[in-house]
Formats: C-alpha cells, sequence, structure tokens
C-alpha cells in the first residue's frame, strides 16, 4: 500500500475497535510526539511498547489498520505515524467544545492544555444558575440553558462537556443533543440515556477510584492494558 | 454455596478480571443503590443490564463471580448483591486518600460529592508551590512534599490522587511510593512509571475526549460497553 492511501486506510477503520485500542492509539500518539519533540524521526515498535508496558507485537497490531508504515529493523517514520494516528481517532482537525456546568471541574477542564494541544477548543459555557449566566471566564460568557440552541449553532460547537451535579445531567444532556451536539463527554456521576446518533464517552471519577481500590486489593495491575491504565 | 461464603468468593475474584468488568460491577452498584433507595428487595439481571445498555446475559456472567446470589424469576436480593460487589471491589471499608497538587481540579475532587459516598476520605492535601503550603483548604492543611513520609504515615493514607501538571508527575509519584502508598490515581497527562507493588489507574482527559471524538467520526459506540461508556 502506498502512503497516499493512508487517509482512506484510515477512514476503513472498523468502527468498532474496541475502547482498548482506541485508547491506545491516543497513548502512542503522545509518545510519538514526544520523540518528535525530542528529534527522532523514526520510532520502533519496541520503544513504544515500553512507554504503555505492552509488547511490540501488540504496538504493530494496534498500528496495522493505519497502513505498512512499519519498516521491519528501522521502525515507523514518526510524522507519517503521527499523521497517521490523528487522522484515524478524527484528531487531524480541530473540535469546538460547549462545557454544561461551571463549577471547580469546569474551570480545571476550561486550563487544561491537553485539550487545546489536541485540538479541542472550548467554544461555549453554560450554567443553569441564573447568578451565573452573564459572568465572563477566560474569555467566554457563560449563557443560560435557553440559549442553547442559538450559542451552539453560533459557534459550531459538536462535542458537549458535562460537568453539572448528577440530578440535572440528564436535563442538560437532552438539552445538548436538541441543540445539535453529536456527542457527549459525561462527567456527572449517572447513567445517561441518549438517542443513538449521539455518542457517548462518561467519566465517573469514583469508579476510577473504585478500580483502583480493587487493584490495590488483589495488587494487581490489569493484565491487558487499557486505554488509561498500566 | 452459603451465602456466608460471599466474602471468600469475593477474596477468590480472579486477579486480573478485566477492567470492563470491574468498571462493571461499579455501574452494577450505582443502579443497586438507586434501586435499594426506592425500596426494591429484588433487582433482575434485565433491570441491570437495560440500565448499562447490556444483555442481562452479560449482568449474569458478570455476577456469577460473586456467587449464586440470583434466583430464576425472582432476581437477586438487593441489599446482599450491594453488599458482595462492595466486597468484591474492595469498598467495603474506608479508603483514606491523599491528593497531590492543589489546583482547580484538586477543588472539584475535595468536594465530589460521589468519593465520600463509596467510602473514598480525602485526609491529606500536598502541593510543591511554597505559597500554597499551610493553607487550609475544606478544613485540611496543605503540606510540602517534604512532609509527605511523615503526613501519611499519620494520616494512613493508602491511596494517592495525582493532579499535579505532567512535569511533575513522575516526581511525585515517586515521592508517594517512598512515602509507602499502594496505589495512585493518575489526572496528570504523563505515563508514570510505578514499582509492581504500586497499582496504577490513569485518566487522561484528552484521551477521553479523543475517544469521543473517534466515536463522533464514526457515528458508533462501543460494541461492548466499557466501564464507563454506553
Amino acid at each position: 500500500m502506498s502512503r497516499g492511501d493512508l487517509s482512506r486506510e484510515a477512514n476503513g477503520l472498523e468502527p468498532r475497535l474496541s475502547r482498548a485500542s482506541v485508547g491506545r492509539l491516543s497513548l502512542y500518539l503522545r509518545c510519538l510526539e514526544s520523540y518528535a519533540r525530542e528529534g527522532s524521526a523514526t520510532v520502533s515498535s519496541g520503544q513504544l511498547g515500553d512507554v504503555l508496558g505492552v509488547t511490540d507485537a501488540q504496538v504493530r497490531k494496534d498500528l496495522a489498520c493505519l497502513g505498512n508504515l512499519g519498516q521491519p529493523g528501522i521502525g515507523y517514520p514518526t510524522a507519517e505515524l503521527i499523521a497517521a494516528i490523528r487522522g484515524a481517532l478524527g484528531i487531524d482537525r480541530d473540535w469546538a467544545v460547549a462545557l454544561v456546568g461551571v463549577g471547580n471541574l469546569a474551570r480545571a477542564l476550561l486550563r487544561y492544555r491537553g485539550f487545546a494541544q489536541q485540538g479541542f477548543r472550548i467554544v461555549a459555557l453554560f450554567d443553569v444558575d441564573p447568578a451565573k449566566v452573564g459572568q465572563r471566564l477566560d474569555g467566554l460568557t457563560i449563557s443560560g440553558v435557553d440559549q442553547m440552541p442559538a450559542v451552539i449553532a453560533a459557534t459550531g460547537a459538536e462535542l458537549g462537556l458535562l460537568t453539572v451535579p448528577m440530578e440535572a445531567a440528564q436535563q442538560v444532556a437532552d438539552a445538548l443533543v436538541a441543540a445539535g451536539i453529536r456527542g457527549i463527554l459525561n462527567f456527572a456521576p449517572a447513567v445517561l440515556r441518549l438517542p443513538s446518533h449521539v455518542s457517548l464517552v462518561s467519566v465517573d471519577l469514583a469508579v476510577q477510584l473504585e478500580q483502583l481500590a480493587f487493584l490495590v486489593q488483589v495488587s494487581g495491575n490489569y493484565s491487558g492494558p487499557e486505554p488509561t491504565t498500566r
């Protein structure tokens, strides 16, 4: 396969690629960007595997879906592999993001450098609290939920970050969907029901701590490294 | 198996239980606690599966490791299943938690009700910034990293929450390990290297957004629901 086929190959990614594989692509990307900053033109599957704690065979398997980029004895061309992974993940473009629920977590996310580095721009803030509506934070004005359709249309936000209390989560998610959002990253400890055309990733922070407690209890680590776990 | 065997059975859990299964146990627990508050004495595998978006066969398979609690046509006894899951996850006890890096994310985590509800108590705060050391927040005094061994011994903290910038993450993680911490929940976008006796769960918030972007791009959802994903 020629390298010109890369984007087609990337678009042909199995849509039901496991969460673990997609998560590892993100982590390979972090490593590759670090190697690129250090000036490495090529990176081996062994180097990538070492950092993530997976075998080089697993690395080659994960990266095979991006085309035949790796060369035996040479490795992967760093810049091209970065571009291929960004294409596969859908972050070879910017994403405009709306954030709902302006509390401490929202403030942390607004200043989280990792989002902007990967092309995620927070372009709109919403809160249900009338006392917050109209206030400015990091150059953005907080809007009310009733203004959501207009503000989301005007800003072009496609993804929503949900940092509201559990009780408000479903109602606000419904409002985001009605306003045309295509995917929601949910931090509220609530199970959301969304129409099938809207994607959902939930981050339940207590679940993460429970997973850690489980691991400590069994003095273990997960056998197959998952996206965000060694 | 008699019900008295439950804790033994729970302790006999396969240590390499997949992250997906452990995550689902946490989510079943959320549902069960909600049913318990509503007064339901029994819950069916179908009810649990509906909420998580998995088949009732998957629910029964996940819960089989807890012993023969389910009865055909009746369901699972809510209170006993809650106790069994808490035992299996290692949250049938309290965990004292030390938090390192007192920024916006830390403030959000300090006030995150879900932690206390599941028995995670933040008992110590640390920061590398001398200007923050000595300040009080939510009833706790912020200590310097040099005080870590003494404070962690005094508070009995076993788990560490890492909310420091990427650059500081490895150094602070090493300090936590040296002070006797058994597990770390890492929010810094950095791949940490820890000794094998210390467990690690990493939450890279940009990875979560990248996963969402991938899903939106392919208009998909994960085929097998993972712990924190529909």
